[in-house]
């Protein structure tokens, strides 16, 4: 990928490693972020990688599952 | 709609709302914000009435359009 957490990153890719990062600061699998969130196990793991252009109502649900919000998690961190 | 800009809008709503009143400030048209970011006036328009459930990728064109980044347009007003 490259870009990490560049503050240029795309916001896709922003979104995929703060997800990943927070889940695991959770102690959460991936099925288990995909069950509390309603999506499917390979759709977490490929949004995770950056594979997926998801889409924002879907983004809210990743979001409310690890009881964040869309912003945060599209924000690149300090 | 109803939500406006409260804290826990859904993140499609705020990004419409963002998306408008930004627009706005900037003096440009529907049309001016569509031909930047290579969408659809009527993509725009339906963007901004919260009524689509918008991507990542054409969040990030729409926000770099308008000079700014998806996590601002997500982001409710203070």
């Amino acid at each position: 990928m490259g870009f990490g957490q560049q503050p240029d990153a795309p916001a896709r890719v922003t979104f995929a490693d703060n997800v990943r990062r927070v889940r695991k600061e959770q102690h959460i699998t991936q099925e288990t972020l995909a069950e509390r969130s309603g999506l499917h196990r390979t759709f977490v793991s490929s949004v995770e990688r950056g594979d997926r252009n998801i889409s924002v109502d879907n983004m809210e649900r990743v979001a409310q599952a690890l009881r964040t919000t869309v912003a945060i998690l599209v924000t690149p961190r300090p």
